[in-house]
């Protein structure tokens, strides 16, 4: 039953929430998160490594090739204040390579905190990152940028993901709720060497995900386009009480995909607007893009939710017009029969017929039962005709 | 059945998206698409040389004259960099004429990609032109402006098109996604040297163009306007089932419409605002009155919107009314019919008169038949007197 | 009938648009336009003369005399191109004396383009003034102000016409589509002397002019307003089905007169910020009351338009208690009745009371009838308890 | 009743608007309002003198010792222009007391007249100050301020009135429609030299005299909230016909009071920007607490027009369910009745039993008329076991 | 019963107001809040002292020690008048300890205007205070920031209180409307010394009292949803008249929190935004994320309000269709019944069989009564097949 799916997820959204009043910063593990994966791509023009579930150790020798371990880790040891973030901007530029470490799952704070240790990610950054239900936003950090997005996919019914994005000068650090399979068509063109991924910098490898996601909204809503329009024509041809509640039901994930695209498109707009060391003038042509299909995803989503509306006036509509042609044929047959009956029942009274003349003559008259059943057919026929007229019984078919 | 073709139209602007994940710049030729057909007009003050179905190589000749094949060709070879798109602006002047290369169809992405390097327009640019789900937009590149808008045409459904302008110095090429007549105005005054056109650049000739596609929203309106109007008589004279599927059509084509519109405004808007080399003060002017035009339409959109939900509601209590009418029918025959039935049943009861005096003693009255048929009488006056008091029998006539 | 009157003009709002990809600057004029008549009025503070139906030639000599003559005819022949418009920014102050063009009708295109050429204006702007559907909106010609707003008057139903003035140094063209007399106290005034308005400039004509304009929606609305309260009382005391489309007819005749009172807001808002040559700051303070009263007509306007949509909504509520009331009627008569029409079905059965003892002792018992009746009055003594309990029969009365 | 008295102000608001194309600045006195009373409070640190319905000399007395008549009566007879208005602004300090002009009623145009002069009041101040419909807003005149404002007040119904307050240095003049009794604290305050008034400037006054208005839409609103809490549990427990209409009613009031109170936020937010050289900081202060208090009264408001527009739809939707109910009971009935009625007159058929032993054998079985009553009972029992798994029956009532 | 608990703190919300024209700065104690009581805690880095229900002399030491008591309290003897508040700016230091004065109730004017003038708070601070009913807002005087902010919990209905937290160098002032525990777990963190809280300034502690009030919306509103979902399902499943009144009472608690949220985020964002000397840049990144939260807080809140509006439409609809279902039972019964009846009644009749053969011949037919009841099962027969057909019979089942 997809209501009960998508009603549990609203729960959830609240649930995970840490009690009111915790540190800032505490990291609220959801107990349901599963647990981290870590893969690593280094890439430049020249060559590609990828390494799949890497361990802590070989994570801490990678970052100290960067030239991000030492004051990082001194700097994580004496608290992950956020004095220390500025400190790490003086790093060196580690070299025209590009590092991407794709954190699958964020069900154990201990690996979470040392990845942000490594990478001079601040605390509140940290605590947005396992928290599952962030709205998108961007956050700059002096030496690095932090954006969070959801992503949405759409198999039976509407799923969603967190998926937040650390990206400095020559390394991208993602973080994915749970595995999905969004980024795969990226791996993909970086291994294979297609287009320019591979040629450019860390900014550019940054867009290629978020575009990754942004696409991963138009399934999505298609699937839930494609429902509307199945609505559409059940609610004109038959509809059930279900229709009401499919309705309702698409118009709640509509607002889900809203909730979803309207702050992102608020994001990345910052992203394109701020002006950020590490993102080239030539991705931001490219992040211009993602921002229209954005613009684009509101149009559709704003264009459904109207007709989501339309379709419930239709739908109340047709519950009239059906309960007004039950009263029809009710009122029909009614108007019909009570007449009748009531002459029937008028030559079924026991009037005694000898107690005087008046006294119920047609009974005893040679063609009394003719006479009655012609005075029931002219009735049958008067009423018939008015109905006629009134277009109620044959209008009726003709109308719909 | 014009619902059917509108859903069908929905859809397809969803399917032929290219997949998630999928490098920037791909183009995704849809393959519904038909093959290009490339006409070209040269005018200028003097004179106009027009062809049509141009070949590749026509095209290429036309170029050089124009100055823009050498160093556009080597920088298409080299990808298409938007490095390169800063480069071409280098080029030289052109003489006064303008050039006019119209491509109907975008179903061959080789003929498009070929174009594409021959003006230096930008792989993104060339995404957004073989597309048929653009919002219109303008965007600007150093030596050249691209606009995309949607061309709206309604001969029994609402139709739509994908109009894109790139414009240079000099010259001008269009991308249409099937043919339409609304540029042939534009190319009768060409051809006929009537107004100002052929003595203007290629920044009036563009405005020209932008001016036919707005245009083409006007009868789309007028359509929409009248089959209002039509389904204003049917509310209120006769609403049928239909009625209201109906004017859920024509509210969704209002939002198409308005989806088409509302974009285009801002475009023009931004046209007119930012400062482009080549569009003069003069032909601003122009653009100001086109941007007038998307204001009034928006107006009437929006109108026409509010008179469609207007009409719902009437609709809605154009069926309680009726609903009400039926009921009002059957509550009086019911209300009369009932109680004298009654009568004629109570004498139907085969109580022993003989049995006591009291036992039916009207059964065996001389004047029993006629007291009884009085009574009926008279219970049928007393309800008749009430039904009129209340408006209910004459009322229902007078007041409708 | 009110509706069908509107509705026309819904579409003559559009027929007259002319054909898509017209050339721009052509005057399409509407062949339903009255011919124009021309009337003049000169004065300053020391007097006033006034011509009425003024021929073209007398149309010179004035021009002449006012300096306008020479360099414009010269500028006109050559084109109305826009640059000359800037020219004529140069000609001579023209003495302190006002001079106000009225011209109703804009049936001639000869004669708009005339004057046109007279007072040297734009031709998008000629193409306005004939068009018959513009939104209020002010345009600065270097060396005059163009403003296109609606008129409204209500005799039966809301009309519309378009009005435009062209102010500049020393002079006001005015422009309406047919002849109205909301100008007339403004022409009292002046040959009367009463007020400033002889010893201004023509900037005060202009306001003067404006202010009569707007002043005529004031009428309109107490109208609108006035068909609102009656409908409110209908609503409540007997709604019909015509009340529903009264109250659309209403809403819709509000919403053109948004359409009206909207961008005329805004046309003078800007009218007033920007930085007109000719408009002194003393005309800038009367402006400013005349854009107080424009917005205190959308305060009208929308409060008018809410009290309509809650008028549709008390409609519904009403129709439904009506079929209530109906539905209430039918149930308390049919369920009284029901029983007693059984107990006396009961009775009628013809049993063979000779066939054993148990065969319906009751007919032949001495008060079998009294019985009869007796359980009847009872059933329907309940019956009614029940029904005087739920509120249902003498509550019905006290509800109301 | 309510709703006539509301309706009447609604129609007065318009009413009393002078003719369309009246000149500027002319007094339209509205004839049914009350001839004006002054009454005048003189106050410093020291003491205060206060006069009740002060004659026009006596005012001339108070003008001359301000410093003020002199060049105000001489600027006033040269026609009250503008440029006059600018010359007042030498006059000089007048001292630290204050003088406060209250005037009730504006039925007298030369009274106002003068009074306008002695203070240098523009003629569109006049004439705003005169006519009862005004927004609420304020126009800066260099030597002071207008403001105007609406009271309101609910008694039975709501009422408003008209405030405009000029405020210059060391004088405030108060107009108010009708003698209404908001300015009272305020006047005791004085009287008892409680709080800081007295020891204030005029501004600090004038703030005195918005507080006290802002004050008065408190009770207005509270009662409006009250109403919709009893409506709130009319609508619940047994909504009548009234019920829709006093919603209606309610929702219409408070859009009254929120056209009021908007303009009136804007007004003290213009206040409270713009530097007026007589505001001091201190009472810009008091002025931003005003602001809040009318920001907190718009919250109200917009929160009960939610709840309005909320009961609305649980009206409709306690009508359907009555209606509902109705039709259960019905069709309990019909569906009882009308099985039983049929078995009835089964046994009521005259066949003659001796024409076959297939005719109504029934009628001469020694158990027939207990079977036909046990036929009769199963069926019954069948039926309400039917409703009774449908709920309707017991279901009925424990739902509600 | 829940609806009129949250309708009695409507109420109330206006009921506490002081009357209108009352004294700015008059401190308006509620009759019914609890009286002051105070909790003080001082700490630093080194350590933490805490006191419970600290007496007015303890707290005077305390200020004495701040440095706060001498200026302060002949400023406040002096009047407390605004001038005085600039001048507590120029106090010392106060060394790098925190004293945190917690005041829960506000039943005691004297206890808020001593507090008030040890603090150096402006009088209408003081007001807004004690008065229950504020909007959310940040004010600035010079030396201390005044926020006010509502807090929500929800134990079994929505309840609100005000909190009011005044912030200087090195102090927090907080109050309280009643002993809530939203302040417990910062209150711990302190005494525990966990976390950063010991270590930093009062603005950080002003930073975690807000968190904390933040927070408290969180359960509130999953409270909220809950609900929610619990009446989809009821609407869904099995709406009762109940159904109505619970969404319209979600919907108001809705606006409620909305009430309490939205001003809330204006708040902080103008905390952030505005340069205060005691909000450090590290405090500000913590705000931010305290503002992301609220935005958070309105977009789930708009979601629910959506959502409880799709709900009130789905009753509705589920209404009109469980009456549909009612009227097609009905409809079914007497359009069965009926025909059969009134064949029941035609046989019922006493023509006298002898008077001629056309008398009803079928009494003495042999198979009369086979041939009645034969009839009587093809009428009911081909009246099932018809509403078969409709979908009528076995439809309502299957559709729903």
């Amino acid at each position: 039953m997809p209501r009960r799916h998508a009603r549990k997820h609203l729960v959830s959204r609240l649930k995970q929430r840490h009690p009111p009043g915790t540190m800032p910063g505490t990291l609220s593990i959801d107990p349901a998160a599963p647990r981290p994966v870590i893969n690593v791509m280094e890439f430049d023009a020249a060559g590609c490594r990828e390494r799949t579930d890497v361990s802590m150790e070989e994570l801490d020798g990678l970052a100290i090739r960067l030239g991000r371990s030492g004051g990082q880790q001194r700097a994580a040891a004496s608290g992950t204040s956020p004095a220390s973030v500025s400190s790490t901007a003086t790093r060196a530029g580690a070299g025209s390579g590009v590092l991407w470490v794709d954190v699958i799952g964020t069900g154990d704070a201990a690996v979470i905190q040392h990845i942000g240790e490594l990478f001079g990610l601040h605390r509140l950054e940290l605590e947005d990152i396992v928290s599952s239900h962030q709205r998108a936003k961007v956050e700059d950090y002096t030496d690095h940028v932090y954006l969070v997005m959801r992503e949405c996919s759409c198999h039976k019914d509407l799923e969603q993901d967190q998926i937040s994005l650390c990206m400095g000068q020559g390394w991208v650090v993602s973080f994915q709720g749970k595995h999905g399979d969004c980024y795969e068509p990226v791996r993909q063109r970086i291994r294979q060497r297609k287009g320019r991924i591979s040629a450019q910098g860390a900014d550019y490898l940054a867009y290629a995900l978020i575009d990754a996601v942004v696409d991963s909204y138009f399934p999505a809503l298609e699937h839930l386009g494609e429902t509307l329009e199945a609505l559409e024509d059940e609610t004109t041809l038959k509809p059930s009480e279900a229709t009401a509640a499919a309705i309702h039901h698409v118009k709640r994930d509509l607002l889900t995909v809203r909730r979803a695209v309207w702050p992102a498109r608020e994001a990345i707009s910052t992203l394109i607007r701020e002006d950020h060391a590490f993102i080239t003038a030539d991705t931001r042509v490219y992040l211009r893009d993602c921002y229209d299909h954005l613009v684009q995803l509101m149009d559709m989503v704003e264009t459904y939710r109207e007709i989501g509306s339309g379709l419930m006036d239709i739908y109340l509509a047709s519950v009239s017009n059906k309960m007004s042609e039950v009263m029809k044929v009710l009122t029909i047959i009614a108007t019909i029969f009570m007449p009748l009956s009531f002459i029937a029942g008028l030559y079924g009274m026991n009037f005694n017929t000898q107690a005087s003349w008046v006294n119920m003559p047609e009974l005893n008259w040679a063609f009394g039962y003719p006479f009655a059943l012609g005075l029931m057919a002219a009735t049958a026929t008067v009423m018939l005709v008015y109905f006629g007229r009134k277009g109620w019984v044959f209008g009726t078919r003709r109308n719909r």
